[in-house]
Order: C-alpha cells, then structure tokens, then sequence
C-alpha cells in the first residue's frame, strides 16, 4: 500500500482525500498536516502533525490541496532540510518567490502540478487544442455552468479550455473572449470566442465548447458529477508520481498525453 | 385545394412559401403580392398583382410575411373595401395606427397572428410557462444560438421564451434579464434569468430553457432544422383559420393549447 | 415542526430521508419503523419502534419508502385500528388486495401514492402529455441513462414517460415501444416510440423525451444530480399533505399540476 | 481556378457539388461523367460525357461519388490508359478486385479515399481514439441519430466511430457491441460498447461518443446541419490533393492529422 501524506487536510478536498483513502485497494492515509487540531475522524496510526518534516517521513508521496503559504513550509522543507518524496499539488496563487521553490524543489524530488485534477478536464484540454488547430475556419464558443453560490465567473477551467483554444490557432484569449450578448452587437467576427457563464441549481460543473462551421458542428463536452473528482484524480496521479524521477510534471505526463 | 395569396413574396420567407406550396396536397399558391416585379418562376395562371383587392378576390386565404407598410394596405382593404378572406399575418414593427387597424380588421375576417410561426416554439412557450409556474424554486437559464451572420442578440424567440418564464412568477423580465457574467459579481441572485447568446456556423436556431434546482435539473430544448420552418408553420394555420369566424387568433388557438 | 415518522428507515432512500429531515426547518423527524434494529445514529426523543400504531402516535405525517408488506402493515393499522396520519407512500409492486387496502385506507386519511418523488419528473410527465398530444405528426423517441450497476432496462421512469407519451395518442406502448435497432430494418414506422438505456458511469438518472418533425425538434430533458431527489420530493409532498382532507392524492396534485 | 471533374453527377452529392462548386471562389466545375443525360442544368462549356478519357482529359481533378462499376471504369482507365489526374474517392461497396485496382492506381497518381468526407467526423474520429485510450477506465456509449426513411442501423459513421474506440482499447468490435438493452440484462460490463440508433423527423446526422466513468462524464459530439456537408468537405479535399504526389491519401492527410 501506497502510504499517502496530506497538506490542507482540513479543507473540502482534504475531506475528501481522507475518505476516498479509506476505500482505496492501493494507497492508503499515513499522514497529516494540521496548523491547529484535525476534527475529522482518521485511522488509528495516522500522524497528524503541524511538522512537514515529519510528514515527510511517515509517506510515500505527498498530496497538497492547501495554501499558498503551507506549501511554501512543505517545499522549503525539501529544499532546505532535504526531504525526499514525491509531491502532488493542487495548490493556487503562488508568489514568484513560491513559483521559484517550486522549480527548486522539482530538481529534487518528482513534482506534479496541475490546478485541476479532474482526469476528464486534462483529456478535454488535449482535445479542444487538437479539434481547434485542425478546424480553423469554425467558430469557437465555449459555456461552462456552476451552482447558484459560485461567486467568480467564467470558472477558471472554463477559461483555460479558451486558452487552449486560443493558443492553437495564436490568438490571445483577452483579445478575442467575448462574456455577452446584447442588442445590435454586429454579426460575429471570425476570431471571437464565446465564453458564457451559467448559474443554478447545484450543478458541480459542466463545461462545452462547440466549433461551428457552415454544414456541420462539434461539442466536446465535460459534467463532474460528485465534488471527489478532483480528490480522486490527485490520488491516481500520486500512485504515478511514486515510479518517476525528480523534474515537474502535468497531468498531462500522468495520462501519458 | 385551397388557394392561397402571398403577401410579402419577394421576401426569404414568401420565397419559401412558393416552393412550400408547389409541393402541398391541400393547399396551392393562387396569387402573389409585388410592389415591383417577381423574379420567382411561379406556376401558370397564379395572379401577380400590386392590387390587394386583386389579391383577395384570387384567394381563399392570405398569408403575409411583409413589411408594416404592406400588410397595413391589406387590413385597410379588408376595413375600408370589404374584402373578406382570413389572413395569417407574422409581419412585425407595427405602429399604434396599424394594431388599431389590425383589431378593426379581426372584427370582420379571422386574423391568426403570430411572430414565430413554429409549431414548436409555440409548444415551448406553453411548456416554460407551465414549468416555470409549478417548479418556482428552479433557477432559470436560458440559452440561444445563431449562425455568425445574426446581427442582433438576444434573438425575439429567446425574449418571448424568457417573457413566458418571468410572467409565471410574476415578475418583470427588463428587471430580472443578465446577458451575460464575467468578474467577481457574487453568488446569483433567486430571480434573475439568464439570457445568453451564442453565435456560429450555419445554424437556424437552437434555444434550450433550463430549469435548475438542489438535486435535478429540467432542460426544454428547440431546434429549428431547416429554414422553411417558419412557411410550414404559416401554411398548417392558414389551413386552420379557412373554417374559423372573424376574430383574432394565436398560433396556440391554431394547435389547440 | 412537522413531525415526520419513516417506514422503510433501513433502506437507501429512508436513510437519505433521516439526513435531510436533519438540516430541514419546517420539518424533523419523529419515529422510525424497523423489524430489527437501526443502525444509523439519529436524534435523541426518536421512536424506533416495531410496532405501527405507535409510530402513528409519534407523528403527524408518515413517509413510506419500504416493501409492500410493510405497507401493508400499515395501511391495516389505518382501516382496523383507526390509526389517523397522512401518508406519502413510494413502494412499489402492491397485490390486487394490497392496492384495495390502499383505497380503504384513503377514505380515512389523506395518502399521496408516486413512484417518482421527483418533482422534476412529475413535471415532465404532464410536458411530454402536452407536447404529444399537440405535435401529433412529430417522431418521439425517448433515452434514459443510469449508473453502469443497474440491472433492468429501461428505467421505470422512462417507461412512464413513454406511457404519458403514447397515452396522449391512443397508443398501446407495448404495441409501438422499440428498445433496439440494428440491422436493415427498414424506415421507421409513424407510431412506434424509441426507448433507449444507456448505462455507465455514476450517473444518477438522466432522461430525455425528443419529439422529431421535418424542420423541427424538441427534447425535453430531466437529470437527478443527487441521490436524495426523492427524499426531498417526499419530504415536500409530506408538508403539503398533513393540510389536505382524507383521499388519494398523486404528486401532481401537491404541485397543482 | 481549379476545374474539377464529377463521376456521379446524377446522384444526391453529385448535384450538390454541381451547386457548390457554382459559388466555389478557387475550384469550378469542368466535366460531368454521365451514362444517359444530365437532367440538372450545368455551366456552359461544361464537358458532359461517358467517356472517362475526355473526362479526364477536361479536369484537373476528379471527384467520384458513384457506384463500384463507375470508379471501376475511372481507375481502369487511370491504370490501363496513362491518364494522369488526381482522384477524390467516395464510393463504397468495392470488390477485391476494385480494391486492388484502388491500390495500383494510386502508384500512379494522388488517390484520396473516404467514406466519410467530413471534416468534422473526421476530427472527432481521431479525439474517440485518443480519449478512448487515455481514460481506459470509463465507460462507452455511442447515439447517433437520423430522418426516419433510413433503413439501416446504425449508421456507417457510428460503426467507424465504435471502431474507433474499441481499437484503442485492443477490443474487437463485434464482441462487445451493444445495440439495445431491454429486461433485466444485469450490470453493465466493463468492456460493451453501447451503439443506440435514434430515428426521427428530418435529422441530417447526429453522433454522440459519451465516455462516463465515477465522478464525471464526457460526450464528444458531432451534428451535420446540411446535406452539402459531404460535397463541401470532398472539394476543400480535391484542392488539397492537386498538389499532392501519387500515393494513397485518407481524410486525415489533408487536414495534417
């Protein structure tokens, strides 16, 4: 068994990675990483410890849905104290100083970094950037929709599906996304794309992106219907991540993409 | 057969109606309003006339997809001169003048008027009105799509869709419509109703009204596959509103809503 | 508060109905029937009884998602005991004796009888009545899908959905239902009516009713993104029914469909 | 301008490439192949003849959607007769000995063969081959739908795309294909491709691969909104291939798949 090791172990997809541990056949919780006290109930055996060092220690490879600051602690550990297991991390909003350490650390010890860990938005990704480069002359929208509470729109993966769409065909997204539509707005120009935001309901995330052309279109579509999805893509992706060498890698590299 | 006049024949919808007609085993095309000269070949013996007298007299019905200025020289015929044939009207823009006219003239001869001929957006209207009624805890969304060259967003038969959810639940659709979201603008508030637009390739019209709640969602979708949809729609009421008395008529009295 | 008593309080959909009655504000929950013994933990003051009469006496209102003899049970309790509750009952598969039980029980007490506790569904039924009825001329064809573990085909949902649908047109769907095609077998008839099941995945239900004319078509679509769609749906026809007089009430009657 | 040949001129694709290569900007109609008369009037200066020599002889290309005997005779004369043109191929049903007739001719000129000539079925073709592989673990399920006067199923188009996906997986398609799902059939296996025919109203061509595994789902889809989608994809390939060497070309080779 694959013993697995937590940072951000608190938070909604630390909660999940817990339970999806339980019933995995092939790794399982060892360790986790706590600032206060962890009110979730755990394995007996679990070290729950606010030490990077010592989680560290007690794993195989490292799964990290945090903050910016905890994963700053986990990577200068490798760095500075040399650790030595591989690290998934999901985490966001890196400074450049972060960014660095992440570089630093990859010499080390294998890295995967990716902000989504659904395995289906990885492949998704792949196919809109394949289908966007070949099918030149059709038009791109793309829609995403979320639950009535989601605060931010378009949703960041909404927007790195344009930005793969973009880039295949080297348009730069800020010039070309268009997030409305409303009154005599002209007949649509060759390069826009079409990035609508939806609301309602409890939908956890549904995201198309159709190319258009005279005669025939193209949706290539993506629903995540449970919230584990992204705890379940980092825990197939630490069972990869073990076998490598140090260096940074994607899911994309996981998949074999 | 029943013998049907145009109004409106050199338009793209009076164009199809030709062709729909020549291939009708109830109905044929009997006489064409022009204010110049139509190109169209059209069958032996059909009456092309800029006298709308001319036209009734040849007719057992009229159908009119014109302008205002048109269609109000055929309801001033009908008030004014006597003529007394049903007519089947899906001109829009009219002045207060020319609605005045229109009722004058449903006093006299049966009058079907509708702006969306489709038999199945008619249906989708009744059907958004009944679900956005019974299920008012859903959110609404609506989505509509276009080919590239529609200059103008939202498309009516989105607006009237969206009228028909608002209506309901009572509520103002200028007041509760977003067309579009695009920053940090907060979770979605329970009324407003998305109205969003997309645009690409070819196509004649897709609109889908989505229902959204905790635990299930409902979507009501509508595809316009061929552009004659709209003359196929106006030929089956003209049909209708042959046995019909004087009055005004919807396209839901035509299908029997 | 509602005092809402379960029987069926082992099994799947009674479980979720434990959870929801947690977090519900007009409602909580008051007794649980059971054979043998509850494991699920649940609030301090429930009555966990075997015995029917006092569950009764706990409650305002019963939820039924069991097997018949247990309804059985009481529905006896009712007619020969003079038990005096609401009752929202979902078993399925009732003998003849059962089913007049039923009606005895419904001249004493308000009982609501659904398979489907979706109000979404319940709604789709009465749209699909419209829409085929009304667009007569139009193909319909109807697919469900459900997680890759179910074990009949096609749903009960779907084959209700076809019977609103076939019903609305004098047809008998056991004469017109197709649940295959393969093969050169020829165009497709007027009258028959598609019922396709896919399967994978986790997917909770997804059903959609499409409605295919020459230059239109309409899909009328229902998915369940949760599990407890249906305990929700009691839970609400529940809250409805403890106002209503003694009868047989069916859920659209709670929706005022 | 590139002066393009037709052998099929009298077929359904045949008069749409007559339309579209009226308005074509880089490719005009030179030739038609016949064996009586060409009813469907042509450009002046056409050549219109049954011999495939001066058919030749008036073209820079060919394009050929007719039967076996007609391709027969083309390839024939390539082989036997020097003649020196690039061939767009379309035609299905061919013998062994056409095949082979196929073969030797394309050592002597630039032969593109495809039963599909879409450029969209063609993309999405190549995406089911690559999720296929990537996300070995979901289940696939394939729809497609058509006009109710098509008499057989599933469709050509869906079987390539089955094929498709059961190739990546080193499956045989037969083995594990599914065309209807009716009673109690038990759980889904792993490896059943599901291939659902849909028939109805005046659908053109609908195709959906769904690969649907726990936690999230995705479908990649194709619709083909007007007739002329073949014509239109077989002269953007006629272009290409006009500069092409002899050898067997697919459609992935013009669009640099």
């Amino acid at each position: 068994m694959i013993k697995v090791g937590i940072v951000g172990s608190t938070g909604r997809v630390g909660s999940l990675l817990i339970d999806d541990l339980a019933t995995d056949s092939e790794a399982k919780l060892s360790a986790c990483h706590v600032y206060d006290e962890l009110k979730k109930p755990v394995p007996e055996g679990t070290v729950v410890t606010n030490d990077m060092g010592a989680l560290l220690d007690a794993s195989d490879v490292i799964i990290d849905f945090s903050a910016p600051v905890a994963t700053e602690a986990l990577l200068t550990q490798i760095v500075e104290n040399g650790g030595n297991k591989p690290l998934v991390i999901a985490t966001t909003g890196f400074s450049k100083h972060q960014q660095n350490l992440l570089i630093e650390a990859s010499k080390k010890v294998p890295i995967l970094y990716a902000t989504n860990m659904s395995l289906g938005i990885a492949v998704l990704n792949k196919l809109v950037s394949l289908a966007s480069k070949t099918l030149k002359e059709f038009d791109i929208e793309i829609v995403e929709q979320h639950h009535r509470y989601k605060v931010d729109s378009p949703s960041g993966t909404a927007l790195t599906l344009a930005e793969h769409a973009a880039k295949a065909r080297d348009l730069d997204l800020d010039s070309v996304r268009v997030s409305g539509r409303d009154g005599d707005i002209g007949a649509r120009t060759k390069d826009e794309i079409g990035v609508m935001s939806l609301r309602g309901g409890d939908i956890v995330g549904r995201h198309t992106v159709g190319l258009y052309n005279d005669g025939e279109f193209i949706e290539l579509h993506h629903t995540a219907t449970a919230r584990n999805t992204f705890s379940k893509g980092a825990i197939k992706a630490a069972k990869w991540l073990v076998n490598q060498d140090a260096g940074l890698y994607s899911i994309n590299d996981c998949l074999g993409l």
